[in-house]
């Protein structure tokens, strides 16, 4: 893993400038007819010649065989151990719905379920109510009063919601009441230590939130009750200011990796809805920041829907765009993903991501294709993606030598 | 990190000789105008013929991206972690000047300096005084008495000077007086924490010995006084003899790199100033030793100087000595650097650096040149640096199997 402590000591600020540009699901696996990976079924001529102009290889966004979701794949990118930063599924679930959590707040996801006559869950998901209903409701639930918290409730999709807590001295560290299974009652939220005073007290606000929404939506069969689980905080994770001395600007369209970014401190270019907008919003604030973190979503959604055709056609429309990048000169250019997406597995996979990284001081290899199949051969090798940083870091020359 | 523990472990004493030959910045960048590295554009018959029979790879001495300076690169080589061994100013400033520190001396790194009438740091370098002057100034100091500690005041080139205090329990854990800006006073040196009493004695030494500096210099502007920083002991690493049960013996011609195999416990060859004296001493030795650190430093020279040409011309001359070494017949033969040195870069890089292993056991691979190109596909794959002793050491068979 980059030594952030080490990081801290040896990054200096200077005028040069890194875009970290990510596919998001980048790598795949060869379609069993031909034998050739979306990569390498794509026409991808600006790929190619910068692969042939740069340094490539392959990167482990968490361990051998491990398959990471989006929040560890790209907290790796950002140079964190995705290990030890895990963050809480009720952060997650918050900053997917565009929620920048803050310093004292304690979210946790909630489902509304259905209670039987017995009060037993029979569906956790309470027969995936529209989301408009879960809008309604998520209403009704935010009025109920709590002693010295304050609450929101915000609707996410289907049966999903967000709840966050604000109060003074919570402690996310409570069990959970979702079962996890039917024919059981939801359980009893307890402080995991009873001593934690923060943390019974937002058992008690929980319990207190439960009980009242059991009466305020007994009439909402099916939707006549909520399960809550994944209490978390929003992790204190050192920022890339901090870590690398970088001004960064964060430039993608979905919540979830806008609020990741934002966990690692960086800003957020608003109002991005394409990939031709990623790029003019890139070019619009390219002298004010030195630091970019540019993300393109559809490779990876491509991936899971398993739609290699798909998946394919989005590569070539970010190979036609590459153009503007290499154009703005930056001093280092990294390409890479969180993860791969095979389309032939219709969903993340544990396989490594290839990488490639121009800067004048790169040491180019022999690669002058842009697939998993001849990355592997790459100057890069193998190695964790929490390496990229500090490599695009050295690259931009912006740290000092380690030792005399 | 290669585990020391379990090398001591595993380790065995046998006839088996090694030798690691190290060429000091050895990895280099292409020339934009050839689009070839120094490695690539040199004419390396032997060398190339030993990475045909050998197998080949690239390490990183200490991450991804960290630009090691010569001592971390070296500790690295040798197996010790070189961030948690990080050496300090003083002790590496001692050693550059080959002063064999002894335990309980605390060595400091000293500047002459010139103070403006008020007392303020006018410049930290005093003009850059003679290395004469400073010698004669070290002198003058040297005649300072210190209660209850005694001082040794070396002239190292220029403006700068080692100091080494002596005496009864004296701890290096103290603040440093260089204040590292100009127009404010030098600092007064502090004991980290105040409680603890060698950090205290040492503290009252060095700032009576600053007080005293500054009356017998004031008539000497512009080196009118001195500032200390990097109060630092010889730091106690396991060495090679008990980690390895070698009898290590290092060639090398500049003090730093001696005083390093000195910290790892190897006797070190005197008298000797050029390459052919150093293999003259290879061949002298080599039956009373079974392993020997050979250190070339011209590779590095001419890549700080950013001189491509000469770099080149180097490692010609050291292609032309190795059959001298293979005639030695040595079970295994490490050939490798401590770092990059690119020309283009005119200092240390990040680079992985080439290491080449042959020995009659090392499966070689399919590279059939001596170069970075080359290298990346060799058998070896990309490694730390820290792994090269242990791998020497299997190679000749000088390990047993771990478990049963």
């Amino acid at each position: 893993m980059a030594d952030l402590e080490l990081m801290k000591e040896l990054s200096r600020p200077s005028e040069s400038k890194i875009i970290l540009f990510t596919i998001d699901g980048l790598g795949g696996l060869p379609d069993p007819t031909t034998g050739k990976s979306e990569l390498e079924m794509a026409n991808l001529p600006n790929l190619d010649a910068l692969a042939a102009r740069g340094i490539c290889g392959m990167v482990d966004p968490i361990g051998c065989g491990i398959t990471p979701g989006s929040a560890p794949g790209h907290l790796a990118l950002f140079g964190y151990d995705p290990v030890s930063c895990n963050i809480g599924r009720g952060v997650l679930e918050a900053i997917g719905i565009d929620i920048n959590l803050k310093p004292g707040e304690v979210a946790a996801r909630g489902n509304f379920c259905t209670l039987d006559e017995n009060g037993k869950v029979a569906d956790r998901r309470a027969g995936r109510i529209s989301t408009e209903r879960c809008a309604e409701l998520c209403k009704i639930l935010e009025e109920i009063p709590l002693s010295g918290v304050r609450i929101a409730v915000h609707p996410v999709r289907e049966h999903r919601f967000v709840i966050i807590f604000h109060g003074e001295f919570l402690s996310p560290d409570v069990t959970e009441s979702d079962p996890q299974q039917l024919g059981v009652a939801p359980l009893k939220i307890k402080p995991v230590s009873p001593k934690e005073s923060g943390a019974v007290r937002l058992a008690e606000a929980a319990n207190q939130f439960i009980a009242e929404a059991r009466s305020v939506l007994y009439d909402y069969h099916p939707a006549n009750m909520v399960l809550l689980r994944g209490f978390s905080v929003r992790p204190k994770l050192p920022i890339i200011q901090e870590i690398y001395k970088l001004k960064p600007l964060a430039i993608a369209i979905y919540p979830m990796y806008r609020g990741l970014a934002r966990l690692a401190g960086m800003e957020v270019a608003d109002g991005v809805t394409t990939l031709a907008e990623e790029i003019a919003v890139l070019k619009k604030n390219y002298k004010d920041y030195d630091f970019f973190f540019l993300h393109v979503k559809w490779t990876d959604s491509a991936g899971e829907d398993g739609d290699f055709a798909r998946k394919v056609e989005v590569l070539e429309q970010i190979d036609a765009v590459l153009p503007e990048l290499t154009a703005l000169e930056p001093d280092v250019l990294v390409i890479t993903g969180d993860h791969s997406t095979p389309a032939l597995l219709k969903g993340h996979s544990w396989h490594p991501v290839p990488v490639l990284l121009w800067s004048q001081y790169c040491r180019p290899d022999a690669v002058t294709e842009f697939s998993e199949k001849a990355f592997i051969n790459g100057g890069l090798g193998r190695f964790s993606s929490t390496e990229i940083m500090p490599l695009a870091m050295a690259n931009a020359l912006k740290l000092h030598k380690f030792g005399a």
